[in-house]
């Protein structure tokens, strides 16, 4: 599939900022959906996006190609090649209706890094490639991190099986249109060569709120938080009618799982004091609607459970936290908690090196040298579990992410430019 | 409407115990809907039910006759009728698939206790009648106590208009169709006069678990518990991402529900020690299942509060407690609470010197003198709140009330015939 992507004639006379905002206005006309932005990964979204960043790119005088995975590395013809290359990576496909920040972000400081260093003719001991990754986002394919996966040789016959919400081509096909070969790609080869790679850089927004809180611009990320989940946890108890049924003889499933919710964050609580990364959610919660009511104590409540850490041992530890606690509330008011599958995601940890990289060049820009965890997943996550030191930096962002609000401020954004420009120049 | 029914010849030879096996026997032969018993009101299954008390009441000599709101009135002739009477009563309807005890048990017992002080030709200060009432239950047409209202004049034009569910006939039309004169109803006259009502003595089984559990054939009730309720409170924070929201910044509305339901659980058990009648339940809780998710913040749940009492203060104060502590939760967890309309239903309390009665001819039968709350609504509430020195003697039963799993021993059954014998023809 090719596409028409036309680029301004005036960008070499641009300043960074303007060329910033420039592109940022670009990427969001072309692939506005009438309420957000749909950039839809292996379709027209994604690569009339990928298309404006290889035409920027080669205008300015960098070299462009595709890897085995289809993504599009963009590199500088003077850097010398043969030594292992800094990688600064994000996706640039969105969830649909999303907004225009979450993973292009991320694309266009890589790009501007390499420009920026293209111009000022600035040469490293490293060579710095950008690598602009796809299917990143699991609205379409239920798989998240697609693209990097690919790379790793992480994904499945099942995850190529899946069809797409919407038009029904799997993601097998979708890829194979886009002109990627699935064969490796199927047989879980190793698409990516770690030894090849210093370092992956990702910059992204952040999804929560606590820059905006916090008033910082930036921040560097230590890790990114796995998880351990429960979608259905069933606590029964017995029904009964609610004004014949005394305290003493109740066994109330919702009054069970306050107590247990309390619990739980009477815990949490007493864990982040003792500086534990902890977050707790219990998402869905819903008594059955087919047999309650006002005057009947129920018997019956389901639940989600979601803990996540950037910390594999706090997981597991604050799991059989969780599921101690339901025994005692068991015992206690005489209920009982059905499980479903557990389901397991392993944290990832931002390589120590990096992390101080990233943060001795916040200090030299004057910047917020705050660490942050990640609570959402990244593309970063896949090359820190593939043995590639990561890093990443977060840049301010209002109202999260994965909707048209998403408000992320030019300058903030630039400071995060700064960063890497800072980082692949000085201090890695 | 007229139907057939036929009673045993055999029945003056019967004892009490074969007597009420033989009359329940035949109520749930004629009523059993396939799955359980059906006594639709001012319908088929009700006025089956009405004739066959009548026919085995007029087979004793005892005289029948209808009242305004269409309750049998049997009374023995031999009584001196000037007085003031001793009214024993109960209803005879049921709900769809319900059980064969649930009302139909206060009226036997009624009509055995007529039986037996006939037989042994016992005379007393006050004639006594039995009273069957009529529309008891709430499942066919909303309104509870549709007979007992009635009677005292609080049965409203809204009441008259609703369609039963099933036929859609209005309850006016069940009504007329059964005989009855609607325009004194409609009218909110008084239709039965408490200055001739010496006492109301109503039997029930119980239909929650405490007799059971603590081994009580009998117990005398002191009161009906009233009720404050709200169907939907809902307790709005913010959504957000689960892995990206920290402890500090989130608004989670499930853990504030959690909260105010653990506070308000404290604070019942407390209230309990000190001696106060209470129960809380919040039968119906739920996240939005348009927007929750495993790893999203709950922005939003909905529940249901219910507090029921004996005394009207107690409610009062509880529903205080309730409103207080969700101010203290939405200042603490920053969430709000929005409110439904509030719904008062006034408790009842039993006479005072019924219950010394009652409570005197069980001891006089070496039967438990236990007091019990009834958490349910009866009849009695009507005749109590209607001026109307009222009684109420509970029968163990297992399995709760409304489903065909009612289970009350005969033995059990017979003992308050006993103490309603006992009651009428020496303590009161």
């Amino acid at each position: 599939m090719t596409v028409a992507v036309a680029v301004a004639s005036n960008l070499a006379n641009m300043s960074a900022r303007d060329h910033a905002i420039w592109l940022f206005d670009e990427l969001a006309r072309m692939s506005h959906d009438g309420v957000g932005i749909t950039r839809e990964c292996f379709a027209e979204g994604e690569i009339r996006a990928i298309t404006l960043v290889q035409k920027v790119a080669e205008a300015e005088g960098l070299t462009t190609r595709f890897d085995a995975a289809g993504s599009l590395i963009v590199s500088d013809p003077d850097d010398d090649q043969s030594k292992p290359a800094i990688y600064i990576g994000s996706h640039i496909d969105s969830v649909p209706q999303g907004g225009n920040f979450d993973g292009a972000a991320g694309v266009l400081a890589g790009l501007l890094c390499l420009i920026r260093r293209r111009r000022e003719k600035r040469r490293a001991a490293a060579p710095v490639r950008l690598i602009v990754l796809r299917g990143e986002e699991s609205a379409f394919y239920a798989r998240a991190n697609i693209g990097s996966r690919a790379l790793f040789g992480l994904l499945t016959t099942k995850d190529l099986d899946v069809k797409a919400r919407g038009n029904g081509k799997t993601l097998r096909e979708a890829m194979a249109g886009a002109g990627i070969d699935i064969a490796p790609i199927e047989a879980g080869s190793r698409l990516f060569d770690p030894a090849q790679a210093r370092a992956y850089l990702e910059v992204h927004i952040e999804q929560g709120p606590v820059m905006i809180a916090r008033e910082l611009p930036t921040a560097i990320v230590t890790g990114i938080r796995g998880n351990i989940r429960h979608r259905k946890v069933t606590c029964r108890g017995e029904a009964g009618h609610s004004g014949a049924v005394p305290r003493w003889l109740r066994r109330d499933a919702v009054f069970a799982l306050a107590d247990l919710v309390a619990r739980l964050d009477e815990h949490w609580s007493r864990l982040l004091e003792r500086g534990l990364d902890l977050v707790i959610t219990v998402g869905m919660v819903g008594t059955n609607p087919n047999e309650h009511a006002m005057s009947r104590i129920p018997g019956e409540v389901s639940f989600s459970f979601e803990v996540r850490s950037q910390s594999h041992d706090t997981l597991e530890a604050f799991y059989e936290l969780f599921r101690s606690e339901c025994r005692a509330v068991s015992q206690q008011r005489r209920v009982m908690f059905e499980f479903d599958d557990r389901i397991y995601t392993e944290p990832a940890t931002m390589d120590g090196g990096v992390v101080k990289a990233l943060v001795k060049a916040s200090e030299k820009l004057g910047l917020p040298q705050e660490l942050i965890a990640s609570g959402a997943g990244h593309d970063a996550q896949v090359f820190a579990n593939g043995g590639v030191p990561s890093g990443m930096i977060f840049v301010r962002n209002a109202n999260g992410s994965h909707n048209p609000n998403e408000a992320m401020d030019i300058d903030d954004f630039l400071k995060s430019v700064d960063i890497l420009y800072t980082a692949v120049s000085e201090t890695m």
